[in-house]
């Protein structure tokens, strides 16, 4: 019998000063994976802080959600950043997370980089190698969580770092295993029962439905949950309840 | 005999992206200490990353030099920062600097609170403590550089740090060994002669002229240089070559 | 028969980016002067585009809610800025909102500090005099909303601008007609009734309840309503109606 | 007899805080069209109160330098900005600077892109329409000074704006009139008698010499010299003494 085990990750950290985003005490008790936001997109230094301190009383793996530099957009606006630039700039959003981390007891165990960034990496080699350059300079021995095949996974195999792939519950897959693009009618998976099939099936099957109807393999280590919607903690506890009703164990990938 | 010896330290690393402040490179050929901005009044990651990188292949200590978030004054307007907040921010500028200093093989060795901040810890007790707080939260082994006798000398020893006190070559002082503070006639020394008399004779003896002209007794580890005005490497190298010169061993402190 | 008239201003378009703050289109149904946010603490172009044309289409009065720059600190937190800086600070906002109430065929009608620095104004008769000649220097004839009495009220009169007295439904009040300090116990109203009560008494007859009990006169041309709580809509409509109940006429200021 | 007038056009304004950049106040002795930084990229309120004072004083038209919000990278990294989004924040720009123009008795007579944004406008059919739309909002009559033939100059005209065309003195054109792309070799002219010569045969002759080698007519209304290199001033001196020995007048346009 083969052991089943899933990560959940998702954002926390994302308010800034007065603003709040995420329910980061509620997601907190869900998720295994914090994907804690680092100033440059959101996340000032009290929140950062207390995401810290709580997901290291709970058990929680602290990851740094590295970001192009961008409050104003939140992240979302891909920019045209030099490689060294780059570089530089994911090193030091890892070394500011890292602090509190260790003060809380913890450390950074993993990069993922947010939203545009996210997306630019995906497919740009020159930019993810800066990322995977930029956190092997943070520590060598962290791993970074990213979409399976993407030139992310490949630049940071390259730099000798290690890899997380990770899939979406909420995301709609091609019959090749990519990610419908954003903007494509059914991209976003709305409905919550199939947020929950398609998460327990890729979690316990490494299998789920494209959207255009062929069953299509997606192997991941980590289920992403989004945790900047209304409903985001319902849905969160809904996958996991889900997820340990089919067998499969919750776990942050080591 | 006694040992004689001395620490000089310098703001350094205060430009931010397109625009330079300091001659860095020249700088750390003089200094045994470089206080390093860590982005909040100053610096960015790519300068970060040179100091540090520069610093530590000479054997200059590095040292954060933290700052109220405040690019648009440079640091040098006073702020009610509750003192969570504040401490919060002092330890998330130690960790961003950190990460540099670790990756070019040294690492953090000390803090020094920037310019308005500088002038509030020296006499606000809930600040000071707040700096004193961030930074044994980073790591209680950092000691903080300061004015002896300060808030911030006294909330350092009580939070369990060290201290280092300094003293300014081209500062006036009162005949109770404190500061004339700027904007008074006579409180900063412009004559370069007057600014390696200053250094040497608080290097060597522990004394300088008040400027009522009583001796004053003024006791410190380190010699703060001003590294931001355009002749500042020139009185540097004046002011070292002077210490040496009258037997005073130039060595980073402990 | 005297009439009636009291204006209801809120502060506006303090969301950044991604983040939502104040629920701008249910609170520009309510108010007769939007207090818009330029920036500095909160509101971005896109928001302050959005307020401007909304308010425009509802007959909404438009004002400046000018800040410190901080927008970590959301404004709130006292800043020591030489006084020249300040009133450059204020034109800027001042510019960058005007451009948007114009484009919607409107205008800054009034300017209202926020946050830190309206406390500081209403003491700190540099920082008000700074406000006064930003103010001043982007147009003659915009009037400051403001403490009755306050350091801001007398520096808008002296550097002849208008003045605009506002009182505040939920803050108590004490016996000599001043503001009970925040942190001080029963400082805030909480009680819904009780401030529509406030409200009403202070519309219609200039007077209110102090905290130690006794009648207190209070003359104010402007309610002030809080904009950024969560149950503020139904605030703001439940002391509207009150008003209207009472026979006060609600209506911006000339 | 034809009338030779050209205006000469510098980026100015482009310190913020205690970064200096350009020295304002030389090149405002110079120019005849000043574009002015408006805090995207650089600049702040007491820069821009000083650069429209003193060119107001001078009979120097001012322009709005409008910029990606990026004061790290200068501006200098393209970024994804929505339509809307880009059109707001040049919205804004404009307004800020607007408002300290006319306090210094002028106006803003002209909106230039900066830096990535300039070379993105140059190409990019959606970012160039959106940069006209937000100047548009601000004021019909402001003309885009940009590059002749470029999607910046065809968004202009689609919405009915002015468009002055701009050559320069120090860059190398291909033979059909395009400039060389920075990074090619000979793409920028160091020589300052190579920049004086091309400078009047641009204003004279609307013809310069192709790095080819041939002759290129490149039409052109304003000439933009370079303020943020050391020597920038004394290159704009003698470009501007060469024109005035060749006849031609210097006259900002209309």
């Amino acid at each position: 019998m083969t052991d089943l085990v899933i990560d959940l990750n998702a954002d926390l950290g994302e308010g800034y000063g007065r603003w709040v985003l995420t329910d980061d005490d509620a997601l907190l008790s869900v998720v295994t994976s914090a994907n804690v936001a680092c100033g440059f997109h959101a996340g000032d230094p009290g929140i950062m802080r207390r995401v810290c301190d709580t997901a290291a009383a709970r058990g929680v793996r602290i990851g740094a959600q590295v970001s192009y530099r961008d409050l104003a957009g939140f992240g979302r606006r891909a920019m045209e950043v030099p490689a060294d630039e780059l570089a530089d700039e994911i090193t030091y959003q890892i070394g500011a997370l890292e602090v509190f981390a260790r003060a809380a007891g913890a450390q950074v165990a993993y990069v993922k980089p947010h939203g545009a960034l996210y997306n630019r990496v995906a497919v740009d080699d020159e930019q993810a190698a800066a990322v995977a350059a930029g956190t092997r300079r943070a520590d060598p021995a962290l791993p970074v969580l990213c979409l399976p095949g993407s030139a992310m996974d490949r630049a940071a195999r390259q730099a000798g770092l290690g890899v997380v792939g990770e899939a979406f519950a909420d995301r709609a897959y091609t019959a090749a295993g990519t990610l419908v693009p954003r903007g494509t009618s059914g991209a976003l998976i709305a409905d919550p029962h199939e947020v929950t099939r398609q998460a327990v099936g890729l979690a316990r099957d490494g299998v789920t439905t494209a959207l255009t109807g062929e069953p299509v393999s997606v192997r991941a280590r980590s289920l992403c949950l989004h945790g900047d919607s209304p409903d985001a903690v319902a849905t969160a506890l809904r996958v996991r309840a889900a997820l340990e009703d089919a067998g499969v164990r919750l776990e942050a990938f080591a």
